[in-house]
């Protein structure tokens, strides 16, 4: 980094840096002149004398000059010179703190929502990549088939169908960039159809809460119970997003009885049911349930994601749409840009067909599952006042507080202890008095750390 | 597959398939519900009759009634057996030709938009998303990383900055699915913001006059010339769309004083400029211009994407808003799910770090102008009244057609010789009346086949 004074009836800085000195030449101008150091109209060195200055090539600084010229920094009048341009101000650019995440104190995590990070199947991916790239063909890579890799389609159409009970033919999956994107995307195309009704449950995901307000929906809730969300009091309504098969938060299954009534509704009232299949393929302590979708395949949009199965990071969901509903999705998906990388889709088709996928799968059941006892066992022994609600599935519990605790309180304390939870209150939609608990995502916690940050909990359960 | 029939009352077809037994048999029971085969209020066989009739053991088909119980497709009533529940009627699924896309008579390809797929250095990207793997730390795969990987921020902040005289601080760089994804997304401020007035180019993408219509944008033109866009005409509004580096598609670089002119209106009109600098990088006659942004970067949304420099299927794209739009664009993004792989993005931190998308890009810019050189040469010396233009930059050039050809003939006869072709009338996004002409995309063919498709041209244009 040279610092410099430039001569020839002007006072001027400039700091060169890097090593390519025109460019560098340039950057010192566009920069003098957006600070004001070098203000509008003002007459430049001749080429000759900054050249001398600086100690560069003559034709150097022309070249820079013309640059900055065709850039409209600068002007060249023919025989008088070259000037500053007559810019308005522009005002300095500065960084924001708010976007940036301040989670340093926090040393154990229970909150909910996230698997654990840690067991990515890191080589497997980077083998499935691999393999899937060089088997792609040129065209795989260009705008014709942004919608969809068809060997994942493929692939997803008969997983789907084998592992979760879907109804699907391959050109129906929809690719998209998880399920945040997804239900957008759904969104779009109901507020394009003109219906904005959209039934939601009661306790649930306050980001899709907000996505719908944001998308103008009029938003209306039933409650949910510990087999789901209680169907028989929805409205008259043009969507309704449901939990099936592990009820947010509250984990249960959809009762049997209440399967059959939301597609009957959906029927009568001509409604999609949007099933939000977050985490199927966690099951515990029986078979999965299989997707709703299949009672229903012309009111249902089955929506799955690799954010749970695998990580949130590679953006990978899938819709599996009625077929009244395809067209228009696909349309607006293409005008919203909203698809996923081809490298990851083939990558994850990969996966699933050589087996890969389903061996995760079942490797990572088996740490949930011993997760969530453990969390069990030592909840019941040490606090038993917390009683432990729907552990049959998923990557979180609800634990409701022993009797004179408070949520505040609770997540608080902790706080002060390095353990980041989640109050049950936290995941409310709307006005609703669950009672006292917390929602303790058990997948988060890297394993060499679980034990840790149970002790943690248990400490702030027993004596906060 | 065994084709089998129940006895036990009931004229029962299952066809079990695959290897596992009671999966199998779940999924012949489903397919003869919604069938219809088996109708609402159907008595089925007694668990210990199936399992005799299949020679299945008992509780194989005990648990597959369990199974469909538990999903709503049968009922049990105690000490009475067990039903088909009452479904309402399901049309059955099929697949839609109509997104099939029918390209088999196509041999040669120069319609603009892409770049050339098979120069997609695959090897060199699965090789950066190999080391950035191994490097990038677990929480990265999380939700909390989506926004963007703080590697690709600070590469692309300095690529930018370095390459097309971006001013970005890292913490700016949003990166989303593409510059569709982007533009959908400033979109989606504007409109909350209520600032819908937007102006575009009057020759452009369809693509994004089409997504401007659907977000109930209200649009308005301005017209270009060699020289990008007329911005004297600009109209009071609050956004205008430009590409100032390379004017798709007349191929001209935005005039200097045009460029202080634009800046001086988004000032004056509190408007947002969004500079979409699609192939900014391709720039074959002279050194590249400079991103307009950095003459306004508080009035400019500066976008770039991966697409036609690398392939567009990475779904890779960004923006450098001016600072006070960030948050409402990260809040926007977060709020429709538009994130891209992290997987990609931090190989394409690996790949700008490591100096291979220069590299890349280097010899890229060498093919491409070879391509460019011989599509003017064969034109001069074989049609000359067929006149190029807009060769200075980027993977496209329009070709004026000879004296009494038209758009539509040229097209149509290239189409019957396997040749696809864009007229220039195809890109208008309103009423105008350019002199009839082609927009010859030079990357599209295969370098093996380039050859033989200008000698399709030429010989369409000698002879149609």
């Amino acid at each position: 980094m040279a610092k410099t004074r430039a001569t020839s009836g002007l006072d001027l800085h400039i700091e060169r840096t890097g090593h390519r000195v025109r460019a560098g030449l340039e950057t010192a101008l566009r920069e003098a002149i957006r600070d004001g150091r070098l203000q509008a109209g003002t007459q430049l060195p001749s080429t000759r004398a900054l050249a001398s200055d600086q100690g560069l090539a003559r034709n150097t600084v022309s070249e820079a000059y013309d640059q900055l010229v065709a850039e409209g920094w600068l002007t060249a009048r023919q025989g008088s010179g070259t000037f500053v341009a007559d810019l308005d101000s522009v005002t300095p650019l500065r960084a924001t703190s708010a976007t940036a995440e301040s989670l340093a104190s926090i040393r154990f995590d229970l909150r909910p929502g996230q698997p654990d990070l840690t067991s990515f199947p890191r080589s497997a991916w980077l083998s499935a990549t691999r393999s899937a790239m060089g088997a792609a063909s040129d065209q795989q890579f260009g705008y014709g088939h942004l919608r969809g890799a068809q060997q994942l389609q493929n692939a997803l159409a008969a997983y789907l169908g084998r592992a979760r009970g879907v109804i699907a033919h391959p050109d129906q999956v929809i690719i998209c960039n998880g399920f945040t994107s997804g239900l957008d995307l759904i969104c779009d195309v109901l507020v394009h159809r003109g219906t904005t009704r959209f039934v939601i449950e009661a306790l649930g995901h306050t980001l899709h809460h907000r996505l719908l307000a944001r998308r103008e929906m009029q938003i209306a809730t039933i409650p949910v119970d510990g087999v789901g969300a209680v169907v028989s009091e929805l409205p008259s309504a043009d969507a309704v997003l449901l939990t099936p098969a592990h009820q947010h938060p509250l984990g249960g299954a959809l009762h049997p009885a209440r399967r059959r009534a939301v597609t009957t509704w959906a029927n009568q009232e001509g409604a999609v049911i949007i099933e939000d299949d977050y985490d199927g393929e966690f099951r515990y302590d029986r078979k999965s349930v299989g997707a709703l979708q299949s009672l229903a395949p012309d009111r249902v949009v089955y929506s799955g994601t690799a954010s749970k199965s695998l990580v949130p990071g590679l953006r990978l969901g899938w819709l599996i749409p009625p077929n009244d509903m395809l067209e228009e999705l696909i349309e607006a998906q293409r005008l919203t840009g909203r698809h996923a990388s081809i490298v990851d889709q083939v990558a994850l088709a990969h996966l699933i067909e050589s087996g890969g996928y389903d061996r995760h799968i079942r490797r990572m059941r088996n740490i949930y599952r011993r997760r969530r006892d453990r969390l069990e066992s030592i909840l019941t022994e040490r606090v038993p006042s917390a009683r432990v609600r729907g552990v049959a599935a998923g990557l979180h519990a609800v634990v409701e507080l022993p009797p004179g605790k408070t949520e505040d309180e609770v997540v608080a304390t902790a706080r002060e202890r390095g353990l980041a939870l989640t109050g049950l209150s936290e995941t409310i939609a709307e006005a609703e008095s669950p009672p006292p608990a917390l929602v303790i995502g058990f997948g988060t916690p890297p394993s060499h750390s679980y034990t840790a940050a149970l002790a943690r909990l248990v400490a702030v359960l027993e004596h906060s």
